[in-house]
């Protein structure tokens, strides 16, 4: 990003108050985080203060703006959209990995490779494998025996997906992730733990988007399953035989054991845990650290540990809260009832 | 997997009813995953309403099964039974390595290659290290100075496994799982913290499973060491100079920390946590989140966080769900009081 | 490690008792981890009956000591200070890594690569990366494009650092870890998820140390930012535009939302969860496992999920171990209050 405050209020229409036009712009921050250089926005009263100390050389703030600020303003009706406006004409332009296959990957005789496709450095594809249409594969990532991806997909760098799976299109996948890895099922036979074979795949839907180092277990038989449009943070698990639907939101650090079915625009926040072979229903949102251990209806918010509709967990705070002064009333009754034993 | 309903009963030496036995039969799923193409098997009573509504084909159920449903049945003695053998028999058989070494690895003059090892592309094997008898090295494995990889070993793509590790036989670690990182060790000395040297190693024993994106550190001296036969789930968090059994079952994102000691036949389940320096006996088992604060004698079922004797948790949390009604009760109480006061 | 027990006795200024003092020593582990061969040390009174039972060959006992031990005794002033300094002479070398290139690198026309720099093979350095003097790429690392690494870091092999990044001087990235994959963002458009652009950078001061398979997301716009001499372990998951100050202390599988400030010298042990949005202090301290929902001032050590100030959560947990008796208690009063009703 590089350009005068003249131009990006030119680009916003917005108005300079304050200070020389003139000077270059070179990023863009949060109000507590900006440097010299950078433009911020102020769209939130709340962040007067922090707006007042903030070392950004220029501010987007409302039309009418009143206070003395460090930074230069320039004034817009919306500041936020302004601001969203700023970013994205002035942002880097995106990589782009041109077609081709590079010369130390390694692909096989068999494996069907698509139009436009940019296959970078010490990529392995395996036989019998298929890469759709204008997807990228980034360095060193592997894709197994059979496993088909489809067309515009992105998958970074180091990831990894073994054999027979199936990739929809316009699927990103994070470096590092891991799918179709042998879900986690052993049977102990004379005091020793054997391995279940498992044979199933890994499914991932269209338009589906998967973090960086997240794991997803290939299914016992069957498949594991992700769902069109469904969104998953990073060092997330996802078990064996586990079905998420369609549109849901997986957060960071979240595991979902084996066999359990997430419905459709489902939300499960950061660090939640599922136990095995329950089921979260549609639209059901269940809150950051929560412990599921059983189904949760569609359109409910859960949380806690064990976790239970959020209304009813946060009453039992308020409970919690009173304990202190419940044993002081107790205590006061004792004293009362002793008092009268006595008379 | 493709053969027809016919086949299948034959296979498992079931009848056939309800529909044409020549149809082709092309995955195996859970009930309510199945789709067209699809057996699927009915193992419980609760499920008949899902096998009403489920969309396989075909379905193995017990002799004498008398409901209407959609799938062609297959009437068997022990329907879970015979979708194992089904599952076995017709699996897509296992992705196989031929041994050779592929040109791309880039092996140290003086590492030491058993017999029928296969190498595969970008693998590095660093100068003094070992690798056992058949034993297989997925793409872009790294093998540090002087580590020794046992025979039979399945070490799948991208893992890394640092210098003078000892890897046992028939171990498998998964993608991405990290062995032999630095233990996370500082002293502050003047305002920073300063690293401690983590000169130890990484020991892993015969017949461990190591899940993906999983990560052992090694030890601050001496090593960080996991039995023989214990199995670990993806994205475990193994701190430096912790002691695992035998035939232990560590699950999905528990993390371990520094120098604790978990006994044989132990069971830590899901995102459990457990601080460093105590010890879980032989046979115990920790619930699903738990944090673990202190040891836990053999045998014992502990839970919560801090996690406590199951038994006590479950009166705890008994106690807690009457928390409402004991404030009433003290409420009526405190009512009774003041009246008797005020006769 | 390989000195007889004269030796070591020599190093340390300690005196030999109760063995042949030319036995080898080839290995150092704490006491209830040592096996023949080892050398071990006896530092706190309440490990004499593992001592007794040590399969050490030879302990570092204080002066004085008089219980009888089956290890050959070296007594010394502080056993502790004489074990460290027999690990410092006589631990294993480290790996060093000679400055060059390897042929299977596949580095940009472009990239400026800096003096003694060791690149090992199938490391990929897209164009316009540069890399500072002395900095050591393991095996398969990926430097994106336009990402500046400093001098004398060591990044290890598998580690993934995406475009336009900026890691300062001896910086320590174990493997697996990935930096500057995209932030967790979206938004809900006719029913379906849109990536919002995350066009933000990655910023790792000086002295940073991050663990293996650790995950940090580029920033929305702006940066996230890891400052000087913080040390993060592994798996732990850093959202988009958080910013970590300097020398702060981030353990094992915490996860830190979107744009959270972490202040200086701050702790975060094992498993924590920060919710989005808001501010820990300098020097605050967050108990394992913790889930923060709300700012935590400077100083102040906080426990429980939600969290608060430990003082207050320790009181919590003192009161509900009583509940047990507090509702004897009131039963008591309900029984004396109807025995006098009746009356």
């Amino acid at each position: 990003m590089d350009a005068s405050i003249e131009e990006l209020a030119a680009l916003v229409g917005g108005r300079v108050i304050g200070g020389p036009s003139a000077t270059h712009i070179t990023g863009a921050a949060a109000i507590a985080d900006a440097q010299e250089g950078d433009i911020t926005f102020f769209g939130n009263a709340k962040y007067l203060p922090a707006l007042r100390a903030s070392r950004a050389t220029c501010a987007l703030v409302p039309d009418g703006f009143d206070e003395a600020i460090p930074a230069v303003q320039i004034q817009v009706a919306n500041p936020t959209l302004a601001f969203s406006k700023i970013l994205e004409q002035l942002a880097p332009p995106p990589i782009v990995f041109a077609p081709g296959i590079h010369p130390s990957a390694v692909i096989a005789a068999d494996a069907r490779i698509g139009k436009d496709v940019a296959i970078q450095a010490h990529v392995v594809v395996e036989p019998g494998a298929v890469i759709g249409d204008r997807t990228v594969l980034g360095p060193n990532v592997y894709i197994g025996h059979g496993t088909r991806v489809g067309d515009d997909c992105k998958i970074y760098a180091s990831a990894s997906i073994r054999e027979r799976c199936r990739i929809g299109n316009r699927v990103i996948i994070h470096s590092g992730a891991v799918l179709g890895s042998d879900g986690f099922g052993f049977e102990m036979a004379n005091g020793r733990y054997v391995k279940i074979p498992q044979t199933g795949i890994v499914q991932i839907d269209d338009d589906v988007e998967i973090g960086a180092n997240t794991t997803i277990d290939r299914a016992r038989f069957g498949r594991t399953w992700i769902g069109e449009g469904s969104k998953i943070d990073n060092l997330v698990q996802i078990a064996h035989n586990v079905v998420i639907g369609k549109h849901s939101i997986i957060v960071s650090q979240v595991g979902i054991s084996g066999s359990s079915r997430i419905g459709n625009y489902a939300t499960l926040a950061g660090q939640v845990g599922v136990v095995g072979h329950i089921e979260i229903g549609d639209q059901a949102v269940v809150a950051a650290k929560s412990g599921v251990s059983k189904s949760i209806p569609a359109k409910q918010m859960w949380w806690g540990s064990p976790a239970g509709p959020i209304q009813e967990q946060k009453e039992q705070h308020a409970r919690l809260n009173r304990l202190a002064k419940l044993m002081e009333r107790v205590k006061r009754l004792e004293e009362q009832v002793a008092a009268k034993g006595t008379k």
